[in-house]
């Protein structure tokens, strides 16, 4: 069975199960344990960090039970905390695996551009104060995409086997005084997006120029990129599958503009 | 001194003072006193229930000090909790009053269509699971443009003079999954937004006709009309004043398209 999560991550400690508890996983298998009346574990396409929030996040796990699609969706959402929704479920052949089977992963950044700090939007959006600059933004980010080490743009906490990925595209549009960053890439390494968000702010505010991202990429040293930027704004969108499995690529909630 | 004030109220009771605190207006005018080193009391153009957000509550105070404009935001914000922050500060005539000096109104409802409710935006917008139809809320929504007796779509608790306002406009368009409706009035009763919305998709979802709405209007009833639909999606958009004041009618947050 797969099942997509919608989840927003300001009170919780990322989506990895801890020994703690009070992260998003802890609380979707408990919920899961209630719904079915036994113990059970789910592997995800994307773990996200304390205070990210996502879309669709897409889990799988083997049911010892069998239960109609949207039972599970209901049954499940009975049990989970306000700010978690199972959005679907689907089933899968026995072998699908949510993180391995995965073709790519889409985040969206969303950033309020503003003298004064959000309040409404606290915890779901990033901050800048200063006025960017899209045409710079999107020339640095023209030489992200492509096959690179991003070994610049990872965390010392990453446990990717690779930090070779593929950036599909990127894409940067403003809505009113909203920025809304697409990224589309193979994979993501820890905190990759944080680390690019840092960078394209560093360009957009005119403290570096558009060809200094490539001179950071081609470093393959952290110590290159601008500091990691906040959590607050990040959106993991979801993972995308072989369209023979039928699985949803989006949700409702991503409808809205920003 | 006037200022803008954008506050999401999920955690609070509501606008007005309350002895036990935990509502916007303890906190805002707690945040003044600390800035300004004294006590000063606040007055608002709309109060708000508990669980409404307001992109643009505009106040004003008697200061006892000399500040600038902006001083004032940067200066009172650094003792706001982040689900609250001051977006402008003027300063306006002697005389200038809130609430008695408001030419009008306006509130913005958002709404989820959706099987499975919200989760990133539980607290934030309200949810339907059936799906609405546009022209017959447009249509039942015509019926209440204009001066009406609103005694039907206010709550008891109301302390307004007179249930007579005047209704300017009724706005509703779909973003998606989501649904916005826009209110320009005079003035509000209490519960009057909330208590529109439960007609308007009672109408919208098929259980009444758009003509519905002129009958529970000519009722001057609260019976007569639909139980009070739920806070979570209701925003006070704010007050406008006559353009020689020069005061914002709008904040960066609001430019975000639902």
């Amino acid at each position: 069975m797969a099942l997509g999560v919608a989840y927003r991550g300001t009170a919780y400690l990322g989506w990895q199960s801890q020994p703690g508890g009070r992260t998003v996983q802890d609380a979707l298998e408990q919920a899961l344990a209630a719904f079915i009346g036994q113990p059970v574990s789910t592997l995800c396409a994307g773990r996200t960090d304390a205070g990210v929030h996502a879309y669709n996040q897409v889990v799988h796990l083997d049911s010892p039970v069998e239960r109609e699609p949207f039972s599970w969706v209901r049954g499940t959402n009975r049990f989970l905390p306000p700010d978690i929704a199972v959005q679907w479920a689907a089933a899968v052949p026995p072998d699908f695996h949510a993180r391995n089977h995965a073709r790519g992963r889409r985040y969206r950044y969303l950033l309020l551009e503003s003298p004064v700090r959000p309040a409404l939007e606290a915890g779901r959006v990033g901050w800048v104060f200063r006025p960017l600059d899209a045409q710079a933004m999107r020339a640095a980010a023209a030489h992200l995409i492509g096959e690179h080490d991003f070994s610049s743009f990872r965390s010392s906490e990453c446990q990717a086997r690779s930090p070779v990925k593929q950036m599909r595209a990127i894409e940067i549009s403003r809505h009113g005084a909203y920025w809304r960053f697409g990224f589309d890439g193979s994979a993501f390494l820890h905190h990759m997006v944080r680390n690019l968000m840092g960078c394209l702010i560093a360009v957009g505010s005119g403290r570096q120029s558009p060809d200094w991202m490539a001179q950071v990429l081609a470093a393959r040293d952290r110590d290159a990129a601008a500091p990691t930027f906040a959590p607050d704004g990040l959106y993991f969108c979801g993972p995308y599958y072989d369209a023979h499995l039928g699985l949803p690529q989006q949700v409702p909630a991503m409808d809205a503009p920003v």
